[in-house]
């Protein structure tokens, strides 16, 4: 690689959310991206399939990464109690790598109904996932596809929260006060 | 109308129902439903956009029925007690529709991809109408959208128990019960 190309993906990731930021992300091209990060176009295939990978690179892990936390918990650990220990283990390991764009990248995200669309096309992939490992772990068909739902809309929440204040709390306490807020309003009925 | 074209939807449903469990959704043509239910490929069109349209004729009406039940709901309930009663409401008055059908198509759903990732997103515009019928409810925001997601979560579980044993209870009474179980085991933790 020559020596100009160092941190080319940083240096990409970095320009596309500027420009996305500033022009909006429908309104800008992948060469664009490439000429303010001062690379050639070939440099952006490298590491990116097109211009939406940029928002949503190593998110296909994600699916895997809950489903085998939930596979390791103790055994004895109810299901919700093994996909909350799942949520905040996988979360706060997302936190670290994402955190210092994380708050450009939501704002994008929230911009653009495609984008939203795919997030949560994306989510349901981790929805799928983690049903499928609560059943392995002994859960009731009906009871773990819930449960599954309910994992993703507590995830969501705290990871919104957490990039609103990512110094406020770790992302697996926005797990813990997201699913004690749930609870909570589930209890008062 | 000419009188053979009587009951022409209803006739179109059935035969698509039959077709694609016996060959499989993807396996099936328009002509061969209208040929199955007697009737000219024109008579079609006049009922559905296309095939998949067969399975989710009626849904985009869900959105804003889920939203005017949140919006309707006594103003002293708490957002989550507006939600459920909305989801409760709603709910049995789709299932009165839908009844005689429900389990052919759900097991339709059920055995193609292309046709669960159409339902899931059918839902995420039910999710996004109840975020927003909550919030004008005075919801935070962040907790909107955790209970709008969440009473998905709870509606599909319940719906689908709905659909497995139609005589053994009302959808609103499933509804409770998925919402019951929730707060349960959240309360064990």
């Amino acid at each position: 690689m020559p020596r100009w190309e160092q941190g080319a993906e940083d240096r990409l990731r970095a320009a596309a959310l500027e420009l996305f930021l500033a022009n909006g992300y429908e309104n800008v091209t992948v060469a664009q991206i490439t000429e303010r990060a001062g690379l050639a176009r070939r440099t952006f295939s490298r590491y990116f399939a097109d211009k939406r990978d940029v928002l949503f690179a190593g998110s296909e892990q994600l699916p895997g990464a809950f489903a085998e936390a939930v596979r390791k918990a103790d055994a004895a650990l109810t299901p919700l109690e093994a996909l909350l220990g799942a949520l905040e283990r996988v979360g706060d390991a997302l936190a670290e790598r994402v955190a210092p764009l994380a708050a450009q990248r939501q704002a994008i995200i929230d911009a653009s109904p495609e984008l939203q669309e795919r997030s949560r096309t994306k989510f349901g992939d981790v929805s799928d996932a983690l049903d499928a490992a609560l059943r392995r772990r002994g859960a009731a068909p009906s009871t773990a596809g819930m449960l599954a739902d309910v994992g993703v809309a507590i995830f969501r929440t705290a990871f919104r929260r957490w990039v609103e204040q990512p110094d406020a709390a770790a992302l697996s306490a926005r797990v813990r006060e997201a699913a004690a807020e749930l609870g909570h309003a589930l209890d008062r009925r």
